[in-house]
């Protein structure tokens, strides 16, 4: 089994590719919710629903996120109304957090959610979020403490990052499928998601470092930086103003400890040497920018190839 | 002013002909929350929104309810999810309960929430919900207790109606707006609205009955049945089934110490010398059927001539 640890449009693409490689078996998504928040009184769980829409064939392919072909009139509407319509949500996409907040009100886990909405897309891996609690990214910024949309969406990354926290974080736990999926997956790989808001908060949930070093597997990170740059988002922005350096070796620094393998792209070969010099990580330098759907697959599969031929951190490789 | 009482599609009709009838001064319109519900996690107010739709203009000419030209792809990505897509919201709709749950959600009232609709669709009449109090329908049939929607959109009224409840009630009040307007109104009008479950519930509220019979204005109401028929909806089964005379004189009994003035169609004119004779009703004899916003206004004005000829009840009249 792969456990891909997953956050937006990026991580998206790439657990698209990795549920659809052959011989990949069953794939688990472990996806972000540090981005959730809510709007006009619905849960929104942005990194969730760009997973299941990417997985479920759905996707806008010209955003990422939201669902090919939506309409806007309830947005409109609600505009009319006098209700500030800065995150898009399209009406199909509207379906999904009206279901999933009146299934929460209900009683209904995040987990189970999820399920239900992977199910209706005829999705074959299991999506989970990272967890059923509450945590809240908030962006420090010149301006103030962003929350996270605030800052992403509604004021377009333009202020400076001078720090990031998870509220929450300390009393959010991994789910119990989180936590069995690392425990028997075959291999773990970090999507090319953000290293700091996506893939952090995951990581950041108490015991899930311990489950990552606890799992058998091998773990392979993809770097979303290439050539100095975010392919989307901030994560180019976000490591410069808190000191890390905007390469894939910045990333491997970050997540030093937990990885034995870095994918990074041809435009970067020049830092592999000093990933596994410097951190002990084998890397992996080949074509990472993924387009549509056969270059996810593509990816993935050399992903794949690559991950296994790893002996994991603390199983006797040197 | 003028106080109309309302339910749906042929109230809201009669309310945007006094909106519009020359000197009619200000309309306060009533309108029965005994219909409302809950659907998919939001509050649906049916008899709200017709009228709010319907004096905003932007009701849907051929339904009566919902909005002209609405688009159905929320509702439709709703049962793609597994959901009975058995009530019709639109779009542009789900907009408004949208943000009606998150305001009623906030504390904000059902009295407070309308207001703000209606501001924002222009609406220059005051629309105020009976009650800011929980009150639901029920009606009780040969398959058992339905809810109202369940019997009046779900199950098509294919059900005869044994009898009608309005659950809380007794805890329910008219709102300080509500008796306000009943207090200073110039002339009170029942609009053809069903006179058991869309008036109904409006004067069986605790205080309803009195407030009327303390207003000084002549109170008038229009006949919903029109040669044995309901123009719209099940009035007319309810009516035989509940045992009442289908026709005028029938909802004028249901109405009688409430009412001065009962206005019914040219078809039932023979009617009129019992609702005289029988209730000491005055009548007026005309049509009563509307079409267009010209034969709104027209018959609203006739019905406010022939209101405010009227002596009340307990005024001295004989």
């Amino acid at each position: 089994m792969i456990v891909a640890l997953a956050g937006g449009v990026g991580g998206a693409k790439l657990a698209q590719g990795l549920m659809a490689a052959p011989g990949a078996g069953d794939l688990t998504v472990v996806v972000n919710t540090a981005d959730d928040f809510d709007l006009f009184g619905l849960r929104i769980c942005p990194d969730i629903d760009t997973v299941l829409y990417t997985l479920g064939g759905i996707a806008n392919p010209e955003t990422g996120w939201g669902i090919a072909g939506d309409t806007f009139a309830t947005l409109d509407a609600l505009a009319g109304l006098g209700r500030d319509p800065w995150f898009r949500l399209g009406d199909r996409d509207f379906a999904t957090h009206i279901h999933r907040t009146e299934r929460l009100r209900e009683g209904a886990s995040l987990t189970t959610v999820t399920a239900e909405l992977a199910t209706a897309l005829g999705i074959v891996a299991t999506v989970l979020p990272m967890t059923d609690d509450r945590v809240a990214t908030v962006v420090e910024t010149p301006a103030g403490a962003l929350p996270f949309q605030d800052y992403f969406v509604r004021r377009r990354q333009a202020d400076d990052v001078l720090g990031v926290t998870f509220e929450g974080i300390e009393r959010a736990r991994p789910t119990a499928g989180v936590e069995a999926a690392l425990a028997g997956a075959g291999l773990v790989v970090f999507c090319p998601s953000n290293p700091i808001v996506s893939i952090g908060p995951i990581l950041a949930l108490p015991g899930a470092r311990d489950a990552l070093a606890a799992s058998p597997a091998p773990v392979v990170a993809v770097s979303p930086i290439v050539g100095g740059r975010a392919l989307k988002g901030p994560a180019d922005r976000m490591l410069a103003t808190l000191g890390s350096e905007v390469s894939p070796l910045g990333v491997a620094r970050l997540y030093a400890g937990l990885i034995d393998g870095m994918v990074l792209d041809d435009q970067d070969a020049d830092k592999a040497a000093a990933i596994e010099a410097e951190l002990g990580i084998a890397t992996l330098v080949t074509g990472t920018v993924m387009g549509g759907f056969e270059s996810r697959r593509a990816l993935a599969t050399r992903v794949i190839q690559f991950g296994r031929s790893l002996v994991p951190v603390g199983s006797g490789r040197t």
